[in-house]
């Protein structure tokens, strides 16, 4: 294996899948539905199969989805983009921020980040030789240590990467949060990656879009996918909205990433966001229901719960359980509860800091969630 | 533009493809069918569609698919391999070119390539930090140079990259020279990268793996698609085969490249690749009519026109018609005789060497072939 990828191990999500599989565990840990996402996406995409749809698309999308990606991001965030220049269809958001990192950071950049991450944030950016900086936000509310962050930011810091809401916690980067980091890349000339694929499960509060905040449209890469909001997390569709300078750069590592991603999939994914808001109300309905059952086992069961405001993640500290750390506490979960979580301390530079961490999904149908809470508030 | 994609430009394909609708020319340039892939195939993705196979696939590949990709490479190559341990499903051929090459080879690292060579190799390998060594092919028969080959081989050589059938040229590596290579290889600890995407499509000869020639298997990765085969270009499901070791690399690559591939199309592969001999004999047989058609029309119209034994690519020299170079030759056949094809010098680390070169495909159905040879027998 290349030295940019020596220190990484096979991805935990896997890890815990696959030990979920062995022991038969329920699975809340990877965040994939055990429902079926929506037919009259699967329509349109049998649809374009059977009108031949299935040649190669146009490098960085077929032209409709582009649009509908366009249409989606005015409407959430009141930003005019052009489809043709600024959008970008990629195979799933992992491989918009791939072509993200790839395409705009050079070695010995310096990035930010906030810890937790998704691994594959220090992954890419490690892949494209960047020294990276964490910021951990800490429970209980996961709030951005304002000050900290501003006396991390250096002349050498090339990008500030967000994500929101975020996963692992279910945090909501507030506004005062969010125009904070802001003024802080306007002052030192950074740009912002943010990958916003649970923008459409926000609970608590209004997903906020940075791209949206006065004099950030130009230096932000916006990215987001098709799966979490449609259920349809192994479609991999995924996009990448910047403004032309930035997207010129990405498109490059896309190109020779990927090239392009799978046709047929991606007219479906054109309709799909042409959903009318109902959709996404009923969406929201429906995880806020699942979400109340996953929430009121955890507390049953002993857990120190936090609160998430979006993403159908919930994460908990397992202190009272009286296990050295996550890893630890995660595998007996799986073989002696039969639930499956992810153990958060590999989204730490330092793994340490998230050793009484543990995360649950609720991305499950709810006889499932009521199976694994029974679990857990009987066998823990 | 981060400095290792600086020099790269939109893809000529890309290129080419765009300049060919906007003059509405005939597109023979970038190698995409104009008919659709096989019914069943497409049946085979519904039926997964529809029976909820749309969430995230393992990592590596649906077991199904994993096992049809070693059940292939067995009949093709005689090699018996562990579908978990040894094939990884990648989105598109593309996708196992840049995970084989971002995992495995450090900055540094000498890799030599085959001139003409298809354009992300260069890309992939300027990603990785390689120092890149081209050996040119020359017409008419594109042979391997073998002296100038092991002259090239040093102590910092990493690997070597070979396309067998060979896109753009048509050559297919002869078994003397595939023992040549590997016999270099072994003794100086080198890796093989092997591009086999056009496996299927070999006319003169019978095509042979890389990977088959004794004690070459354990230092080769072999790269293949589904695309090509089964005329679904589009759909970009690609794969690797290669020992535990060297699968562990680009898989920690492919991880935090895409994490992992449209699952209910790799449903469909699956499907497609346990079609029955007679599938691919009429395959040949169809696109040995197509390129007699072109076959015979360029040479009518006046192109010195060099052998192609495989792949649905044909190379041939516009010197007869007094253009300076590829790229003019090309623009002027788009917008006055009304055909596109592809001007290969961005294919050669030196462009000059590829100048007086022109590449067509006839992967289209022969009405439209038939158009294009008439509008260059007429207009040139
Ligand atoms: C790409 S597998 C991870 C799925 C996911 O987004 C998560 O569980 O955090
Ligand atoms: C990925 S676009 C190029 C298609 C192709 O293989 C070719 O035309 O050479």
């Amino acid at each position: 294996v290349a030295k940019r990828l020596e220190k990484f191990k096979t991805t935990i999500f896997t890890q815990m899948s696959m030990l979920a599989i062995k022991h038969g565990a329920i699975n809340l840990g990877q965040g994939f539905p055990n429902f079926d996402g929506p037919v009259f996406v699967k329509e349109a995409a049998i649809q374009a199969m059977n009108a031949g749809k299935n040649q190669y698309a146009r490098g960085f999308g077929v032209p409709e989805l582009n649009s509908a990606i366009a249409e989606r991001f005015l409407k959430d965030s009141g930003l005019q983009v052009d489809p043709d220049k600024e959008v970008t269809v990629t195979s799933g958001c992992t491989e918009a921020i791939a072509s993200t990192i790839l395409g705009l950071i050079n070695p010995g950049d310096e990035v930010i980040l906030f810890a937790p991450f998704y691994d594959s944030y220090e992954a890419t950016l490690s892949m494209a030789g960047a020294n990276v900086k964490a910021i951990t936000l800490r429970a209980p509310d996961f709030a951005v240590p304002l000050e900290e962050l501003k006396a991390a930011v250096s002349k050498n810091t090339k990008a500030i990467m967000i994500n929101t809401p975020h996963n692992p916690t279910g945090k909501m980067f507030t506004r005062e949060e969010l125009e904070f980091i802001a003024t802080l890349c306007k002052e030192n000339d950074v740009l912002l990656f943010s990958d916003e694929v649970y923008d459409k499960l926000a609970f608590e509060a209004d997903h906020i879009s940075m791209a949206s905040i006065p004099g950030m449209y130009e230096r932000t890469v916006t990215m987001n996918s098709l799966g979490k909001t449609f259920s349809l997390t192994g479609w991999k569709i995924g996009w990448a909205i910047a403004p032309p300078h930035l997207t010129w750069g990405l498109r490059q590592a896309h190109s020779f990433l990927t090239f392009a991603t799978c046709t047929p999939m991606q007219a479906a994914a054109a309709a799909a966001l042409r959903a009318p808001d109902s959709y996404y109300e009923e969406l929201k309905r429906d995880y806020s229901a699942k979400k109340a059952i996953l929430l009121e086992g955890l507390e049953a069961a002993g857990f120190i719960v936090y609160p998430s405001s979006g993403t159908y993640f919930i994460m908990v500290d397992h202190t009272p359980f009286g296990f050295n750390n996550d890893i630890e506490f995660c595998e007996y979960l799986i073989r002696e509860v039969g639930v499956a979580a992810i153990p958060p301390s590999v989204f730490y530079l330092n793994p340490e800091e998230g050793k009484n961490l543990v995360r649950f999904t609720f991305c499950k149908d709810k006889d499932t969630l009521r199976g694994a809470v029974e679990r857990m508030k009987t066998r823990l």
